[in-house]
Formats: structure tokens, C-alpha cells, sequence
């Protein structure tokens, strides 16, 4: 059995959604268990089946808002995101998932799951969905601290990411780049450039602009935390902007209206897939456990795509075969 | 009558769109003359109507793909880029406009018109579609040399343009940022805030997510050459990739194709609306005179609204209002 924790009071709709969501997960997935963390009064209103999930109760909920990420873990160690990131260390669960705000998980994982040996830092990884499929960008953190070597560890991991469980074969990485000749770039880019050109687990595309950012030539596309979380946010806003202005034209006119019914599942087919809550949530890289950030605007589908993704992760074994890479260049 | 010169040579579709644009802005725009700058016998072909238009021949054409942009302007004086160029630095013309290659145009505005005094960079500025109207991102000319000073400066450019051009009153600045608080992102970004919000010149909004970036709070995004180039190309391959995503699913089923027909109009105008071409080109900010980057894409349609936008900046005196801040400031 997997035994997934899950912070059931972080994000917008917690903890109906969570608890709906492990309900879900448990029932479509056979090989796992879950503990739901959170106040078990809120949980027990919307648990209505009990197989395989168990309650562990917690006091206080980290803030979506929180401006102090460390200090909010800090001077919550019985809240529900610490409890449970608490008990992947303590090797209770094999994985954690949660849509509670993201600096504070990022800054709790840290605390209390810890770095993996040999990791210089995290990242986070989103997986977007794209023309072709998916494909993972990091790091998408807002890590401002920014070095080559950080981004070559952070390439093992998606590489290894995309193969085991997005079913790549002999995953591609992509520098996002302002240009494609070789040497575009910062003084950074053209470093990592060069240490990925030379380094013999990763598979260097070469630079990508962004422009192909939803048709990629390559399974995963990394920059340093504030470039690549910069595309994430770009890559949503644009989404949103177009979703906001299709809809003025798409109803405007009779024509207009009368098509739009006819097209209703159709429109409904495209927003699904460009729904990340379809793929599951974000894995933070380098750590001793399985962290999944899903989105804190979660419903119960996204969320439950969320654990299972976690399930696979474990099921595949992702942070050991990572850990191999990583101490191998250790020595 | 305001003249503007017209590189003849530059795009994609040289000379044809580009000397069709230049006599569709003729017959729209009573107080402007045309030379345009290229092959005579290619030109010909194609003007019909040689009202207020005259052709200065030239000799080669700057390559759209050119890797040394400086090396190909140097060894290309007699070209069409070059020719125009140099003509608005002798005051033979007030604007020149070109779908001629990005980096090349840039360099070449530098060597043959030149900056403006006490202009410490130039900076490149798309104006972008939005849910409400128009937006200015700059620097998106990929610029990796970085400086916030040189971003203070190109904000008086980009307030003045989007009051004197777009029509925005009392404009404001954002800073493209990985949060909204203040503090949030590098040095570079922490410096420029401070700078951004003690300047008299400029209404600074605050730090924008660009998950905003299609519904800013604000009529100006700032950040530094490299950043706001993978911004703009973010947008852009996000809008390619939803385009693909929206027909493929469209298409889908008999239902889909006839409710297709049915709001065929209605796409055409979402589509129109997100069309760059639509507003014009990319002001080169800082310069000597007026230089507009017109899609290398362009049609006839597109490379008349940058002809018109060129003519717009002169009438409104833009480079003369800007270089008055500027210069106050050089003291």
C-alpha cells in the first residue's frame, strides 16, 4: 500500500474539496491509503466513505496569504501542512500532497522533510499542458538565488520526471532562451548552457524561446526561479486574457449565440485541456519525500489527480533514481 | 506634411506588403509623404498609385536571420534598412518604419540615427492587445545589459507614448514581478521600485504578476531587456498554442463543424483583436528620431497601421517631449 498524507485545510475550497478528492483518488486508485490532517470535525462533515482514509486531527491552518512563509510554519508546527509534511520524514506516509499556499509549503518541506543529499536546492516543477502533451517547466518557485549548478541537479530531476512518469522516452531538456543560437543569454544562461552541453545524464536540447512555449521541441523546458516563474504567470495570464476576450466575441450577435450552443461541448473540451488541474499538481524537486504542490483553486477532480500522481511518483520510485544521479556527481 | 521613409525590403513579404501598406496609409492619412527605400524595379511592380509616394533606390537587403547585426549593417551601408535609416538623421525624413530584422534595425537606429542626448539605452516597446485596450511592454528588444537607471529612463518614454500615442490618461508603470509585495524579486528589480517610486515623472503603480499580463492594473509593464522579452514571446506562443488547441477542438463532431460556420465571424474578430498588426509596431525608444519595427509578418493592412503610428509620434512630438525629461534630469 501507498500511504499518501494530505493537508486537508489548505487552499480556496478546503477542506470539502480535499476530503472529496481523497474519497475519489481512494476509490479509483487501488494501492493506496490516506490520512487526511485538519480539524476532524470540518473533515467528518464531508467524509461520507471511510475506506482507506483515516483522520489525524491538527489545530490551524497556514495562511494562503502568508507573507512570512518560514515564520508561518514556525509558529505553527501543529497546523495541518506541518503535521503532515512532518509525517513523510517520520516515514508515516510516502507522500504528501497539498493546496495550501505555496511559499509556506516550499519553506515547510525544507524544515520538515528536508533536502535530499547532495541536492544543492529545490524547485518546483508544474506540468503544462501543451499542443503535443505535457511538458515540465522549473524552476517555477520564484527562487531568486540562482546558480548553473542548481539548474543541471533540477534537470536530472525532470529528466528522470518526464521519463517515469509522463512516459517520455529519453526525456529532452530545453534552456528558455531569448534566442536559439548557442551563447544567447545572460552571463547565467550561457554557463548552464555550457554545463548542460557536457553533462551525461541530460539529454540538452539547446535554447528555446518561448514562443514555442506551448509546442516545445523538448519534454521539459528549465530556466533560473524568476525566469521560469515569470513564464508560468505569463503563460497563465495570456490564457485567462484570451479566455476573457473569446467569450466577448463568441457571444456577441445572434449568430454568435446560436453558435456557441451548438460548440458549448467543444469550448468545454478546449478549456479541459488547458486545465493544469487535469495533470495534477506541481512536484517539488529535492527533496527526501514526495511533495506535491496541487493548485489552491483545487475542486475535488484536480485534487484527486493531484494524489495520484503522488501515488505514481512513489509507485515509481522517482526520488531514488534521482538520488543516484545526484550523489554519483557527489563524490 | 510629415514625411516617412518606408525600408521597402524588410519582411517577409518584401516589397509587396510593405509598398501596398505605404499607399493604403497614403490614401488614409492626408498629411503624410512616403520615400520608400529599396530594389526600384521590385518597388514598381507593385505601386500602383505614386500619390505623395517617391523611391530612392538602394543596393542589398539587410538578411532577416543576420547573427551580427552590427557586422551586417557596417558591410550593408546602401541598403534599404541603412538608406532609410541614415535619411531621418539627415532630416530628409521625420520617421522612418521597418519589417526588417529586429536586432539588425536596432543596431543600425544606434550607428545611423543615434540616441538621444543624455539617453543611457535604447529599449524597444511593443504596444500589446489586452481585455481593455492597449498595453506597452518594455524592454522587450532582449537587451541583457542591465541597468535600473536605464529602466527609469525608458518609463518617461513609455508614460509619454502611452498618454501622447495610446490616449491613457495620467499613465502608470508597473514592474514585472514574481509577487505584487514591494521587496518581491532581485537586486535589480528592488533597485528599480525604489527608483520608480521616487520619481517625480513617473506614476508607478507597483510590482504586477504577469499573471495580469492581458488585464494589467496598469497602461505600462516594465522589467529589463531579457525578462520582457520572454514576456512578449511567452505571450506569444501561448496565443499560438490556445489557437491550435481552439481549432483542433472546435473542429471536433458534427455539432462542432456547423456551430464553426455559425460563429466564423465571431473568430475572425477574437482573432483580430489579438493581432499584434493591428495596432502597429514596436517604437525603438531613446533615439535621434522615429524608428517603428514593424512585424517581420506584415501585410499590407498591419505595415499601414505602423506607417500611421509613425506618423502619430511625429505629430504628437513625442521624441521632443521626452527628450525635455531627459535632459532635465541630465543635469
Amino acid at each position: 500500500m501507498i500511504k499518501i498524507a494530505v493537508d486537508a485545510m489548505g487552499g480556496d475550497h478546503a477542506p470539502e474539496e480535499q476530503v472529496k478528492g481523497a474519497m475519489l483518488a481512494v476509490a479509483r486508485i487501488p494501492d493506496i491509503e490516506i490520512t487526511l490532517y485538519g480539524d476532524e470535525e470540518a473533515i467528518k462533515r464531508h467524509l461520507t466513505d471511510e475506506t482507506r482514509i483515516r483522520i489525524v486531527p491538527t489545530e490551524g491552518v497556514i495562511d494562503m496569504g502568508e507573507k512570512d512563509p518560514i515564520g508561518a510554519i514556525r509558529s505553527n508546527r501543529k497546523s495541518s501542512m506541518a503535521v503532515s509534511l512532518s509525517s513523510v520524514r517520520k516515514e508515516e506516509n510516502d507522500a504528501i500532497v497539498s493546496s495550501g499556499a505555496t511559499q509556506a509549503l516550499i519553506a515547510g518541506a525544507h524544515m520538515l522533510v528536508g533536502r535530499m543529499k547532495g541536492m544543492k536546492r529545490t524547485a518546483i516543477a508544474p506540468v503544462i499542458p501543451t499542443v503535443k502533451g505535457e511538458m515540465i517547466l522549473l524552476d517555477a518557485g520564484g527562487n531568486i538565488e540562482i546558480r548553473p549548478e542548481f539548474m543541471v541537479q533540477q534537470a536530472y530531476f525532470a529528466s528522470i520526471y518526464a521519463e517515469e512518469i509522463l512516459g517520455k522516452k529519453e526525456a529532452t531538456v530545453g534552456l528558455i532562451n531569448i534566442g536559439t543560437e548557442e551563447g544567447k543569454g545572460r552571463p547565467l544562461d550561457n554557463e548552464a548552457e555550457e554545463l548542460f552541453r557536457k553533462d551525461e545524464h541530460i539529454r540538452f536540447y539547446g535554447n528555446v524561446e518561448p514562443k514555442e512555449v506551448l509546442n516545445p521541441p523538448c519534454d521539459v523546458l528549465i530556466s533560473d526561479g524568476f525566469t521560469a516563474n515569470i513564464v508560468m504567470k505569463t503563460i497563465e495570464g495570456t490564457a485567462q486574457g484570451m479566455g476573457v476576450i473569446l467569450r466577448e466575441e463568441l457571444t456577441r450577435g445572434l449568430l454568435g449565440k446560436l453558435g456557441v450552443l451548438l460548440v458549448y461541448r467543444n469550448l468545454k473540451r478546449f478549456k479541459k485541456r488547458l486545465d493544469p488541474a487535469e495533470i495534477g499538481g506541481a512536484m517539488i524537486y529535492g527533496l527526501r519525500g514526495v511533495v506535491i504542490k496541487a493548485q489552491g483553486s483545487s475542486l475535488s477532480e484536480g485534487f484527486a489527480n493531484a494524489i495520484r500522481q503522488a501515488a505514481e511518483i512513489v509507485r515509481q520510485d522517482v526520488v531514488a533514481k534521482v538520488g543516484r544521479i545526484i550523489e554519483s556527481g557527489a563524490e
